[in-house]
């Protein structure tokens, strides 16, 4: 209800601020039975770990993860698995300029007219690191997809105006780590880490898009009306930091063209019945199909940048912001990995919805 | 959890089939006192009725609201509100070819894959008309936050290929009722209009974009960091037919742009703190920040055509699709007061939620 | 959260109030496939019916119920099952005296101290002819639960000073519905039956008993920690109105006693394993081990009296009351399949929460 | 859904086993601004910790609570609250004999039937440790009572056969902590010890009862029809480990009488609307009517005792059990805060879902 937790059946909640003593999670609903592979966990964090490559915030943090309970012998035993993360880079002094003023197109102003009080350190609770609580989670709800043979991948797909032409069916997505920017086509993944790096030079930001993709996902996911998989998915990214934009299967372009082109005509391909066609992004009616699930997640430029702003403080008087905090100048590429993981949260979540819906 | 409720403190629970009984709509939540403006409701529900107009559905239903409960000498009373929606215009016969055969871009064979069952009568469950449901429950919602000052109003940006160039803040959104398009620009309204003419003509249908601005919304609204402001609104809009997408304020343009010219600088206006751009579409942080929200919704093509389709039959067989049914070339004229109702829904929602913030 | 919903999986939530245009219920969450069996439904709810007999209230109602949706060609399909019960016998007017007035203990003071509005007529939302919705609910789930093997049976075990002595192990339960009084056992229900006549007689009413007894429910129901069985058994029971007491196995008498006379020694029997006593109540830790679960529900004495009263209207001042409204002079007989109800829909629910809870 | 959560708006999940590396609670909606008072907290850790008295469990427990979240200057941020407790004295060891035998009257049995694995350590999550979480949470949840004036006391009423006569107006609740036993009334304290320390050297257990009041709530507590205040408590109570009864006001006592005697009359009384008796124990149609609101509940005997007790295996094969872990031999003294902590977090949730009752 107030807004720290995700999932119906595997259920998180996480808590935690950029500069208190911890953040962590509590994953509640994962059955009982599943191998815990803690370095499978661990490399997921890395994946979005500050402080990983030359393009990233300076923030170092080791995230190390330690388990606090559900897990006996090696495998999950059905109680709730809380996973905690010390926070331990924090320069709150970097921050004590920013107790008064509100930082444009940040949280500060939000967070106080809410609540009535803030964590001025960091961002606080609004800051991106709390992320780092999801990945751990959807790291461990990749770990039950896994064992269904379900695979989520994502990818950086653009960064401000370097768009990848390519359509994920024509690109080889295990070459995504291979460079730091996390984009699967080499060439593309230069230019976009070029600009990167000019963009940090200039004390600016930019922003980008991250698509994603899951394969053999079967039909029957899903819970309509309001509980379509595909409704849950916007309300997974659409709750990431900075993201502001979704769109799934044929997206925004369906909406220019006609039911003739874009209708999904069936036909029975290796005794299975199969889609010619997948405008419909793997979801029809809100309930998954057995085609491949694919979307794309929109993320504005970060917000902090070092050039100078004007902005108010607490007592509304204008004043000029030189940020100093560390921050990166492109989220997308650390991004990648709270894309996958919130994907599948999802998942994880409507594969247990499943078993409900027949006698 | 089975999908059919919407809303955490103003939480709605629809049900019936396209060719059942009924279809109504109880919600539970909404406080004691607010007065109860029938006709208010039941006008809601005659923008969104099948066959008011040339370009939609020839399907005939009164769509006369009942109300059940919760109401007491013209105000409610703190306990669920119960309408109901008799189906009358029911022609089942239509459908009885499609009973073994599953429609393109539909749900017919989701359905069947999640349940083993399927009620195949104008889509069952699967029907917009289920929507009609929402539109007497969001009305409910909007008679909330109209007693707060707040507005929600949605129009027709685009149709296929013709798109509203100008933005909501040039346009008279008061003349969006006055045209079948519901498009406020009287000259796209008429090319709108001409296009899907032709399209019911050729058998063929068409997407299109509604556009959603509130005003008057105070700052506070979200429930971060999950419940963020924009992810209850995309899964809101996601989980209407049809939807394919969402992006609030600068959305993908965002992800094409630098933070030095996204970033919404601060200043004091008229004695409150206003932001000079509205780049964030009126939430930053999760949270309201008291600027407009607005936000964009992708609808694909109606996926029913009466142009020749190849799908299979429940065995699996090839067959070739002539749909008989009535449906509209187009949804999103009709979508409209869909969009507002599952807009005023997050907010009373929302509204609610915010008064457990502070102590 | 207003309260009107009941379950997670198999999850409920009515509407209606006593004298307004009908009561209903919508059902979520139920599996697609489950015969359905009207018939038996609308027994359950005639079990309940006022009227039914020379000891229960003399308003009558027909209550006979209509399916709105979620039934197919005689099957669930998994959508929401709404089912309708109009309000026929309404005699609003003889309550028109108690609009000003607080009947003693009764809810009419604190549904107006919490909504600050009341409808008064017959108690509306407090009345317990809400829990006819929780009967056609409850019967559903009744049929879910017997299509597993698992069988609900309550009765009445005390009415006033006069308790049954005997066990459930030693009755037959078949017998229960053989009396009006709904006493398995003939002797003592007559004298019930007398007690009940000669309180009716004298304008008072008495409270009673409810024994609860599930059998061939299997082991491994129950969630813990919070949603241990008998919590939410408890929760079902105790949000029946006039509900007081509720103990599980041996209950009170436990506290009483020794560990080493209570507690239920394992053994193996027929090739399971067994306890060799059932102090526990068939749930150990919160979880059913495939015992017999079996609780007592105390109801206290209907507030409705005929009896002069002493109270004080809406203005503070005092007044005398002397009741007109139809009422059961006891209420244990008519609340048997109320018991059973709520006692199937706890089962229904974590009978499906069980799928979830291995790999 | 998977049991471990409590509460709707002020909603706690709690995680950990008895000897794995720690337990700990996160507190969800706690609203922001209220003062956070560790020293508070950390007195009822102590109440309920182990080896706190000759008549405890020889486990020694620190449990020092840990904040890691949602506390900044000294307030409540409006953000998750998560409280730590590591464990130390955890002689795993004594529990290795115990891996393949189930307890009488434990939850080793059900778990493994339910979860098809389980931590045999100390019981694992069944164990009563885990409440000790409740307790930090619920100590949260008094100091938000209290900011509101709401007392909230439990004492111990029955050891055994030894009961208190008088009931809790006629006691000096101040004194219950005076007594190791935590019984205001000091002769019957004296008795109760006096048992309790005989069954200890008997190597045998013994239940209790523990009286619940709560004072100076207002009128206007309680979400019917299902979340009424008393079905919340009664569900609250039966969740906590060895509880099997629960009774309000007038309780079981109600059953037994009739109308005429147990109604509470209506009275003007220092100009607000008060009942003469109060049989309702301050609830009445679900919701508090602003009297004192008391109940009792009963724990069997602990399960766990050092004579010899008949059983079975994992393989189904007799054996004799001669327990060697740490126990109680009677658990209610150190219930009495954790009854006092489950008490504070229903009321606190229901104290915020008031909120939204009324426009």
């Amino acid at each position: 209800m107030a807004g720290n937790s995700f999932g119906e059946v595997f259920r998180i909640t996480t808590f935690g601020e950029s500069h208190g003593a911890a953040i962590g999670v509590v994953v509640d609903g994962c059955p009982a039975g599943l191998p815990f592979d803690l370095t499978f966990i661990q490399q997921q964090l890395d994946r979005r770990r500050p402080g990983q490559s030359a393009i990233s915030t300076d923030r170092k943090e080791s995230d190390v993860v330690e388990v606090l309970s559900g897990v006996f012998e090696g495998k999950t035993t059905g109680t709730p698995v809380a996973m905690l993360l010390r926070n331990t880079d924090q320069r709150s002094g970097d921050y004590d300029a920013l107790k008064e003023v509100y930082r444009p197109s940040h949280a500060d102003f939000t967070y106080e007219a809410r609540y009535g009080i803030r964590d001025h350190r960091g961002g606080g609770r609004s800051s991106a690191r709390e992320t780092a609580a999801r990945v751990a989670a959807g790291a461990l709800a990749q770990l039950l997809l896994r064992s269904a043979g379900v695979q989520v991948q994502a990818y950086v797909s653009a960064v401000g105006p370097i768009s990848l032409e390519k359509a994920y069916t024509e690109l080889d997505l295990s070459l995504t780590d291979q460079n730091i920017v996390r984009c699967p086509d080499v060439a593309t993944a230069s230019q976009m880490e070029a600009l990167i790096t000019q963009l940090k030079a200039e004390g600016d930001s930019v922003g980008g898009v991250i698509t994603a993709v899951v394969r053999a996902l079967p039909a029957g996911l899903g819970d309509p009306v309001f509980d379509k998989l595909e409704a849950d998915l916007a309300k997974a990214m659409l709750s990431i930091n900075a993201v502001k934009g979704f769109e799934i299967g044929s997206g925004f372009a369906a909406a220019a063209g006609r039911g003739s082109a874009f209708n999904d005509a069936f036909e029975l391909r290796n005794g299975r019945v199969r889609t010619q066609s997948n405008h419909s992004g793997g979801i029809q009616g809100g309930i998954s199909n057995g085609e491949d699930v694919y979307f794309h997640v929109a993320f504005k430029p970060v917000a902090t940048i070092s050039k100078s702003q004007q902005t108010v403080n607490r007592s509304g008087e204008a004043t000029e912001l030189q940020a100093k905090g560390r921050h990166d100048p492109c989220v997308v590429p650390r991004a990648v990995p709270i894309v996958e993981a919130m994907t599948a949260l999802v998942l994880a979540d409507h594969w247990l919805r499943m078993r409900m819906a027949k006698l």
